[in-house]
Parts: structure tokens; C-alpha cells; sequence
């Protein structure tokens, strides 16, 4: 252990140096009173996010949102390999990193759940050999709901995922599908394929974590129960596996039974509108990234519906120029003007 | 294509000299009239089955029973990589097949699609990593059946088996589950696990083909449309996989739903008996794989019924005093006495 970097989480970072005595710890504004006191036990040394990355072997990027790209890019740049939990990042910037990358010699390793078990079964194959990625996805809290039951869905409903507890920015994605439309940008960069190669597969049980077939027809896919420490460990062991964590083994007998269906692009219109973003490229997934976390918040603060928040990515696409292979400061002027764009759009937009 | 080889076959040899013109081939007998017509139009040279395999770069070992023991040794004392398809070679003789491998450099590749799908989960991985291999077995054409109608089943009932279209002997087998048993033991061989590191998993859809467990929990699959025309052209391309032959698409959505159960010992006494004949090693599977040979013969004939399979198994483990790390002559001596102690056991031997 190198290194924490914490954010505005004082409180946790202060409990984990207390724990874990890292070298290092990053965190914003002033450290908090229990912070100070911790770090005044040991040596911990403050350290930026991107002094951090450069300081470990392997950086995490866990961060949400947009703070995670300078420390990914610093490590790719010194070479280094980044295992990556951060989906903005590859949304945003798939292009920059994904050249950075080939550029220094580094490599991402995934984290994600998906990620990680589409990484897996790679692992001995060849790239070209890739004839379609397919990311299993729950179908999030209202997979079997109507359209007017999900254009009356409220933020609290919205917070309930059946199977992993996250944030609620991720959360509502997930009910949205727009997650795993994110995932599905992501999986082009990981795997360096097109988006015509990737497909979303409907999987409840969340047990196959994700699929690949390759060209010969075969298809591999990596099981587990549903333990984000698996992949975490995974990010930082490779090439190598450790023991378990300590957690129940799959058991499919079981589990009886897995199940397996086709995403209705017409309820969850966010997963169409992320894979198209994602298929056009240039700043139109940035667009519509900083659109969704607009939208997101939106809805959040009960201003507009579920259903508004398609409908408000659509209509900021609709109104963005896309920029073809744009440079960083592109990339983040697209995202300002597609935030105004989004806070623009009028209440009860599908209404 | 080097060569082919057709035991007793000759007019489906015939037929295959015309069509792929191959350098060498192999029959058992004098040459049917049509193959004698069929080799005067090239050049093709008969091999023995021991020259046929040293002749070719992977010589691919289809023939069932003992007759494939000598060509997959002399292939492998030779260095080469061996396609195996054959169970009788590795259950009988996997210890001797096994340090004749080691000793030369050769390589089993299996064509089996259990055996190719577990092969398929380890590329990229260790060997030490390995925590469980999990078989997927169909249950056979009785998997539901309880003991009454099982001790009732017929040879031609027998013969139906729902998904793949095989010899009769291995089809009797798949019903009886020592097709899965002797799956079990081809395992412990390919990929250097002990038998408890080996299970079998129910699978009625045969989509699974079978699966891997590691040290950290992460289980990894191969699935599949059931054409055994992929295992075959995998283990004769590795490490390429080449386009697919023509076949549908692995659509999971379409198949819907995937189910998983365990194995019912107690209506399949030959899982049970295979495995524990694995585990004790030495001549105990050999006995075990001749013995069931006589047995289907029997229940074949008519002479007993579908639950004296394993009881006639289990009669002549009994008797037989298990020499440990036999060579090759105890163990083909260790086959003959448990075939006459099978024909021995008399008839309704379970009544």
C-alpha cells in the first residue's frame, strides 16, 4: 500500500491511515480535525492526485466523474500500468488515453465487474480474434416496468439497485441503462473494437459477469458472485491470481438457473443514445456524459422525470457540433457547453 | 490433410480418399472393392495407425477404445502435439500417457467439447490456479427417470440420446453417466488436477460446455452451439482459432435460460464409480472402463438390464486387488481379467 487518496471523504481517509499507514495520502480542502489528528499518528505525506499516481506501481483510479483523467494520463505517460474503476474517464477521453497509452507502453487494467471478466477471457487470445463483446447487464431496478410507470418513477426508487450497492449517480445510471452504455464506450477502449462489436445482453442474476466470442464461434465467459473485490484484486495482482477474498464460492447448482433476454432500447432509450455516442466518437460521448450528470442531478433534485433524462442527452446531442478527434481542452469545452446545454432543456421535457 | 484412417470403414474411406486426395491412409483387413477403386485414381499410401501418426504434424486420435492407445504413444514419445478424442487412452492408460508427454515435450490438445472448453479456460492462466474444474453433463436421456424406470430402460431407449448424435457404445454411456465419469477421469490427465479437484455439474441445455474455477473465486466458462466440428478444427489450428464453420450463432437471449443441477449418485452408480476408480488410480480405471465395455455389451444384447451396468462395474472392482503405477502390459492384463470377471457376473445380477 502506497498510497489513499480520498477526496472530500476526511473522515474514511482518517480511519484507513489509521488502518492501512500509507506512504502517501491525497485529499481536498483543509484535513478535517479527525484527518490531522490520524495522519499526526505516522509519516503519511500529502500528495496531488496526480503526485499520487506517479508514486504507485499500479494507481486506481476510483474517482467519479472527470477529476480521474490527469492522474490516468500522468501514469500512462510514465508508462505505468492504470487499473481503472473510472468510467468517465474512458467515456470522455477514450481516444487521448487510448493513444497516450500505445504511445508510453502502459496498459489499462480493468476494474469494473464487466470489465474485468470480458479482460479475463482475453487472456491468452489474441485481439483480432474478437468477433463480438457481449456485457451482461441486470437491466437495473425497473427492467420489467412500462413507459408510464417509468415516467413516474421517483429519486428514491431510483436508488434501490437490486445487486451492488454504489452511489447514487451510478445508481441512477444503472436504472437507466446508461450505465451500461458507458460500459459499452469503455469496452471499445479496453479492447481497441468497434462499437459494431459490442452488444448488451440482458442477464438478471448478474452472475456471468460478460462474454466474448470469438471467430471461431466460441464463446468465454467469467462467472462469480457479485464482489467488487474480486476484480480489484484481480487489477493489481495480474499476471498472477491470489486467494479469495473471503466469500461465498459460486455455486450454480444452486443458483438453478440463469437467464438470459434483449434490452428494450425503446424504455431505456439511454443505452441506445450512449452506443451511438459511442459509435459517432469525437466529443459526442463527452457530450453526452456531461448531459446524462446534468440530467442525473435534475432528476435527483425531483425538477424532472425519469424519462426527461433521455430525452434531455437527446436533445443536447441534437444541438452539439461533433468534433472529431478533439484535443483534451475540446473535449472539456464540449463538456461545458453540453452542462449549460442540459441545465437549459425545460422542466418536464417528455411531458 | 496428411492422412486418414478408417478402421473397418472402407466405403466411408472410399469416399473421403476421392474427396480430399490424402498422402497416406489406414484400414483394417484387405481393401473393400470400392476403396481399392477409390486408391487406384491417386497416390494414396496405406500406414499402419503407428506410421499414420508419426506422419502427421498433430495427428488427431479419433478411434474408440484401446486401438488408440499405441499411435497416441508413439505420436507423443515422438514429441508431437496429439489431438485426442479418445477417453479409453487416457482413463486406461492417462499415468503412462502422461510421463510419456513429459518426457518428450509433446502436448495433448483435447477435442472432447468438455475437455476443449475446460482447455479453452486455462489459456493465459496457471495451472496451479486451478481451484475446481466443473463439468457440465446433460443428465442423458434419463436424467429424470427414478430407479424403477431406469432398471426398465430398453437398448433401444437407450440409443435416443437428446443432443448429440454419437456411436452406440458412448451413447449407453451418456444415458448411465460413465461417459461423464470417464469425462472425469480425462480431466485429471489434460490438465494435472486430482480427482477432488474435479466435479460435475448438471446441464441440461449443453450451452455450458463446461467451466473453470481459480484460486480467487472467478469462474471461467466456454459456451457454445453442440458441434463437435469446433472442439476439432481448435485442437488442429491452436493457438489460432480460425473462422467458424458454418453454424449458427451462440444467441443467449433466443436460448433464454441456462440451468444447473447436481448429479444424482444414487440413480447414476457409474459417475460415482468412475470418480472413485479416478481417485484410487493405478489399474482401477482401466478395470473400471473394461468392465462397463462387457457391461453395455450385455445390456446391449439384452442379456441385463440398464441398472446392472454399474453393479457388474462395481462386482468386478471388488474382486480386482488395484496394482499402483502399473506399465502398460498390467494394465491391457488388468483389462482382459476384468472383461472375463464381467462376462461372468450373472445375468439380473441387480435383481
Amino acid at each position: 500500500m502506497v498510497g489513499l487518496a480520498a477526496g472530500r471523504n476526511h473522515d474514511l481517509l482518517a480511519t484507513q491511515v489509521i488502518t492501512a499507514s500509507p506512504r502517501f495520502a491525497s485529499w481536498e480542502g483543509d484535513a478535517s480535525s479527525a484527518l490531522a489528528d490520524a495522519l499526526s499518528l505516522g509519516g503519511t505525506k500529502r500528495l496531488d492526485p496526480v503526485e499520487m499516481a506517479l508514486a504507485c506501481d499500479i494507481p486506481l483510479i476510483g474517482t467519479a466523474g472527470a477529476a480521474g483523467l490527469h492522474p490516468t494520463l500522468a501514469a500512462l505517460r510514465a508508462g505505468k500500468p492504470v487499473a481503472i474503476a473510472n468510467k468517465e474517464v474512458l467515456v470522455m477521453a477514450g481516444h487521448i488515453v487510448h493513444k497516450v497509452m500505445n504511445a508510453n507502453g502502459g496498459a489499462l487494467y480493468p476494474v469494473d465487474s464487466e470489465h474485468s471478466a470480458i479482460w479475463q477471457c482475453l487472456w491468452g487470445e489474441e485481439t483480432h480474434g474478437i468477433r463480438r463483446i457481449l456485457l451482461t447487464a441486470s437491466g437495473g431496478a425497473f427492467r420489467d416496468w412500462d413507459r408510464e410507470r417509468l415516467a413516474a418513477v421517483t429519486a428514491e426508487q431510483a436508488l434501490n439497485h437490486p445487486t451492488w450497492n454504489m452511489g447514487p449517480k451510478i445508481t441512477v445510471d444503472s436504472a437507466t441503462l446508461m450505465n451500461k452504455g458507458m460500459e459499452t464506450i469503455e469496452a471499445m477502449w479496453l479492447f481497441d473494437v468497434p462499437m459494431e462489436k459490442v452488444e448488451v445482453v440482458l442477464h438478471r442474476e448478474s452472475v456471468v459477469h460478460s462474454l466474448v466470442e470469438f471467430s471461431d464461434g466460441s464463446v468465454k465467459a467469467q462467472l462469480g458472485v457479485p464482489d467488487m473485490r474480486l476484480p480489484i484484486q484481480l487489477a493489481l495482482a495480474y499476471p498472477e491470481r491470489m486467494p479469495a477474498p473471503p466469500m461465498p464460492r459460486l455455486d450454480l447448482a444452486a443458483i438453478g438457473s440463469l437467464n438470459f433476454g434483449t434490452p428494450d432500447m425503446e424504455r431505456f432509450p439511454c443505452l441506445r443514445l450512449a452506443m451511438e455516442a459511442g459509435r459517432i466518437g469525437g466529443t459526442a460521448p463527452a457530450v453526452m456524459a456531461a448531459a446524462d450528470e446534468v440530467a442525473v442531478e435534475r432528476f435527483m433534485a425531483g425538477e424532472v422525470g425519469f424519462l426527461d433524462i433521455p430525452a434531455i442527452i437527446e436533445s443536447v446531442l441534437e444541438k452539439h457540433a461533433v468534433v472529431a478527434d478533439p484535443d483534451l481542452e475540446t473535449v472539456l469545452e464540449a463538456d461545458r457547453t453540453a452542462r449549460e446545454l442540459a441545465r437549459a432543456v425545460p422542466m418536464g421535457v417528455t411531458a
